[in-house]
Parts: C-alpha cells; sequence; structure tokens
C-alpha cells in the first residue's frame, strides 16, 4: 500500500488535466506515463497511487474527452453524433484513445446512452434502439479515427491529407453530414419495419 | 543505389508473404521490419530494395488482406460488406492495418469500388453513391476494429472479451447485420429522397 500524496498537485483531476495537456502537446504517441509525471512534477510511481495502470489512466482521459451524461438530452439523433464528433475533433488523437478505452470496456459513453433514448422516443423497440445507437457510435468514431489518422499522416508527412475515402468534391463535414443522414434515415425506416 | 538481390527468396511477394506470417504469429505490435527481414532471412536493408518504408510494405499487406477488385462483383451493398468484414476479421489486426493505409493514402479498397457501383445500381447519384460506400466502409471497419482491439484486450488479459457496444442479448454477427441492414435501408431511402 502506499500513503496518499501529501501533495495537492497530485490529486487525481490534477493527473487527469496534466495528461490533457501532454495530449495536446504531443497526442498519444508522446502519452507516456514519464511525460506526465513530469508534467505534474513528481516520480512515475505515484501516479500508480491513482491509477493501477495506463489504461486506467487513459481511461479518464476519455472520460474527459466525451463529456458527462448530462449532455445531449432532448437532441436528435444527428445533433447527438455531430456533438460525440466534434468532442473527439477537439483533441488530438481523441478518437482512437476514447476507440481504445472502449474496447477495454473501461468507458461509459453518454452519448451512446443518449442515442439509446432518442432512438426509443422516435419509435424504435429497445433491441433496435441498442443496435441504432451502437451503428451511429461506430460510425462516428470510425469516420473521425479515419480522419486523425490522415491529419497526424500530414503533420508526420508520411501523406498528403487529401487522401481521403471521401469524394474530393466534397468537404469533409458535408461529407460526415451525409452518411450520417443516410443512416439516421435507415434507423427511422427501422420503426416502420418493425409496426 | 542498391543491386537487385541474386536471391529469390527476397522477391516483393516472398517479403508481402513473410509479413503476412509474422503478422499471423504476433499481430501488428510485433510487425517489425527487423521481424519480417528475420523471416525472409536478409537484412533489414535489403527489404528497402522493394519498400521505401515500412509504411508501404504494410499496405502491401493491407493489399493482400482487402483482395483483388474483381471480387464483390454484382454482389448488393450488404454481400459486400460482409466480405470486407471477412477478409479483416481474417488477419489478426487487418482493421487497424487496413486503417492506416487508407488514411495514408497508399491503399485502393476494391471493396469501397463494388460498393459505389451497388449503390448506383439502385439508382443513387454519383455524389451520393460516393457518400453511401465511405458510410458504410467506416461503420465495417470502425465495427471490426473495436472487435479486434477488444479481442486482443482479452488477450493480453487487459479486458474482458465481453466488453462491449453492443446489448449484451444480441451476438456478435447479428449485431453487426442488424447495423448494417439500417445503413442499407438508409441508402436505398436516399434513392427516393433524390427523386
Amino acid at each position: 500500500m502506499h500513503a496518499a500524496p501529501a501533495s495537492a498537485r497530485n490529486d487525481k483531476p490534477a493527473v487527469v488535466a496534466a495528461a490533457m495537456r501532454v495530449l495536446a502537446d504531443s497526442g498519444l504517441p508522446g502519452l507516456s506515463m514519464r511525460r506526465i509525471a513530469d508534467e505534474v512534477d513528481v516520480q512515475v510511481s505515484a501516479l500508480y497511487w491513482h491509477f493501477p495502470n495506463k489504461q486506467a489512466l487513459l481511461a479518464a482521459v476519455s472520460a474527459q474527452i466525451v463529456g458527462s451524461a448530462s449532455e445531449g438530452r432532448g437532441e436528435d439523433a444527428a445533433a447527438i453524433a455531430r456533438g460525440l464528433r466534434n468532442r473527439l475533433l477537439a483533441h488530438q488523437d481523441g478518437a482512437e484513445i476514447v476507440s481504445s478505452s472502449l474496447a477495454l470496456g473501461l468507458l461509459e459513453l453518454p452519448a451512446r446512452a443518449a442515442l439509446v433514448r432518442a432512438a426509443r422516443e422516435i419509435g424504435l423497440a429497445d433491441a433496435a434502439a441498442e443496435v441504432a445507437a451502437d451503428t451511429i457510435v461506430h460510425y462516428v468514431i470510425g469516420y473521425t479515427f479515419h480522419e486523425q489518422q490522415r491529419l497526424h499522416a500530414a503533420v508526420v508527412g508520411a501523406a498528403d491529407a487529401s487522401a481521403d475515402l471521401a469524394p474530393s468534391q466534397v468537404d469533409e463535414p458535408a461529407s460526415f453530414d451525409a452518411g450520417l443522414a443516410m443512416i439516421v434515415a435507415g434507423v427511422r425506416a427501422a420503426v416502420t419495419l418493425e409496426v
């Protein structure tokens, strides 16, 4: 057992805040326990008083990125999806960090719960509402991950930022929204199919 | 300039085949130029005679994973999407490698071209067919990436394989197909919207 650290700069929120600063500076590749400890000005071992491992710390960073559960109330599915995308885009490698925390089962995604509610409100049964929410989440994370990978590749000079799945005449937000509109139309069609 | 290597075991297809074996053994984290060179039984520098950098070699691996352009002809969008997913699932970290090569602009995805054709055949205009194809590709890669990250996390003991976006009562292929059906319904609805 460790003793609680005396310094307030090493409380849990301070560690997460430091990790967010390192992420903003250096992206996910630079987000090491060593860099975070340096940023807080403690030994690496002090971080483990709050987090059992790096995955747990990244999950706390992910939770910060995706925001609180109170957002998205009363919004429709498209607005919730755009809100999630904007949160991921607001942080370097946001989609990759969040995707990884979800895969490890270490993160509850408020946007997913909001999407399930929105799908139920337009008349989907429970199982179909869960499928609709997961489908939209996979699209948003998949699309945004691709976008951020391209940005990263362009920054390191490995590729042109214009390397693109999307048709070149369509700009990025328009292409995201057009795909999202197709999925939402499909979700609405699922209501009709069930009736 | 390097001289062409004398040994046939160091031709380009042999290097890609060696990389596929390393991938099968060790996944993407183990896929180093050193390991591939050892597998071919050459010096690391010999690999650079065929590939300017590791990204180019990974793109050749990705091309092998996603298959040739002749597949998917005459299939509908759902069948093409399932075919792509099966190809990604057939290789450790398949979704991550392919996703990265696409982001770098180093890979043509035959399934994307097939999806554009399928969308046009049901009546979508060119721009809408491109959006439909990208939306389905993002869903397939996003879904499968999540699935393979979870598998990887379970293997290294970092998480339970049941950590899941999807509702626990729905098994994996059923959940993928249900989401895909919603997107395809939305693509079909786009035909009506345009008319």
